[in-house]
């Protein structure tokens, strides 16, 4: 394994991703934990939505959250935007670095926006362009990468498609979201290279679910592709809405646990991250799936017996 | 990833592995739970264990499992034994294929069976002597061969004469154990690597435990290595004695959806798996960690919205 990366990026997603999937959770708590997280090395936190308070209770609080925050200067904080509408918002509230969601399946995304994945993608240039105008990034995710709830496989071509209208309407960097994890390690290969030979500079970034738990074993193959950005959520923040009891997104700490361990560096305390975990377990009253959370890091030894 | 195997055994370790770090269940239950395994697919069942009554009392009904199994002849049922004399009982009561663990760290291995890793060794060579006497096989179990939860890592260069001692005693077969969850991808490769080169024709399966969310992760690592046989618990079963809450055995469905959706063939009918899953939690009376069990197959559609 002479050809993994050397380091590895990670773009904490709890406080975004994981909390918008959770039973709605005070401000301040929010805050805190968007804080909490910026001292532990993490370089990247997608902190909040700022999406219709109508179609997602959880982030009414998004202006309130996003003013609060107490600036780390060497992380790099990120939004969710839904549209156009929300692009604006973000914008005028400073944001400097925006993300936008698209599904490669028509029909999950007309369940999300409801739109077709070509009428997002339009808007998604539109969204592109305002960002760019206002010195701001956008990055852009094609959701349902390796399949749909509603309609099984998407096809690789669909999905690197999808991507390529993204980049070349201006995208800052792709991500690929396992939305209902349903990728494998041969299917990360297919698409990750795919792309890559599409678009061999592109930054692209990997976000998957732990849902039917491949999440680790789709990692090690992209990391085999060279991919080193990975989306992760503290605690593994943010259950699947399919499945009740199930996982959703990978645990930030089972991620920098498994690839420091495999020598490669991500900038991340383990040690600080695990608190910030039993933090987030206490502001969402449940148990999280995360396994580092529970056994401790595999440094962790046990009395002589 | 065109090197991958195109099959791939699994030995099914709930009913023995799995129970032994459970409650104690009725005898009845156990049976039916390794009568129910054996219509799946599964191609070796590890049933029991004939240890000591005082030592593992979950496995005190041993004898009665294992003489109130309905035969499928075209599964290999196997029992561990810890020493020469359940061996002896275990022979004396028609198994063909008998397993023994010995622990690389010494602290592992005393805290065991209050012996050094080189006393057992020795005992494990009469073992087999009297198995192959018997007309049985008798594969070894290496454990803690990715770090010891007492000792911490435990060295490569160790764990490989370990399993050099027991094959060149006659083991028919060698196992790695991932005790509690130490091992990551790299470390995988390492040991595996360095295994095959050593010993390129002895039959090899891994023994991963899920304790921090490696598992599958790790069975790619061995997968690309030509490794086509690993140990895997129904539901998971058999919980991580040293973390209250974690995950212990991986579980057989999680194994079995990755690799079969890899292209990978495994014999095993997947619904059936998961139907015995669902049968292994109301036995246990508690929810299993398998993800799969829990969301699904990744095949499951969700209705159109």
């Amino acid at each position: 394994m002479s050809d993994l990366p050397n380091r590895v990026s990670l773009r904490e997603v709890g406080p975004r991703d994981g909390l918008q999937n959770e039973e709605p959770v005070a401000t301040k708590a929010k805050i805190e934990l968007v804080d909490a997280l910026s001292q532990t090395g993490v370089g990247r936190i997608e902190a909040v939505s700022f999406v219709h308070p109508r179609a997602i209770p959880q982030m009414a609080d998004a202006d309130d959250v996003w003013a609060g925050i107490v600036r780390n200067p060497a992380i790099r904080y990120s939004a969710l935007v839904p549209n156009l509408r929300g692009a604006q918002r973000a914008l005028d509230r400073g944001c400097l670095e925006i993300e936008i969601v698209v599904s490669a399946s028509d029909t999950h995304n007309k369940a999300n926006v409801n739109r077709t994945t070509a009428e997002s993608l339009d808007e998604i240039s539109q969204v592109i362009d305002l960002a760019h105008e206002r010195g701001a990034t956008c990055h852009v995710t094609v959701s349902t990468a390796w399949g749909c709830p509603y309609e099984g496989d998407v096809p690789v071509e669909r999905v690197v498609s999808v991507a390529k209208r993204a980049v070349a309407d201006g995208a800052d960097g792709l991500s690929f979201g396992d939305t209902t994890g349903m990728a494998t390690p041969t299917r990360v290969t297919r698409l990750v290279g795919e792309t890559r030979m599409a678009m061999p500079d592109v930054p692209l970034n990997q976000h998957f679910h732990n849902t039917r738990g491949t999440a680790l074993a789709n990692v090690l193959a992209a990391l085999q592709l060279g991919v080193a950005d990975f989306d992760a959520s503290v605690g593994g923040l943010g259950g699947c809405p399919y499945a009740p009891g199930a996982s959703g997104n990978l645990a930030s700490e089972e991620l920098v646990h498994m690839v420091e361990d495999m020598g490669i560096d991500t900038g991340v305390d383990l040690d600080a991250l695990i608190n910030v975990a039993r933090e987030a377990e206490r502001i969402v009253g449940r148990e999280l799936p995360s396994q580092v959370l529970r056994a401790g890091p595999r440094t962790r030894r046990t009395p002589m017996p």
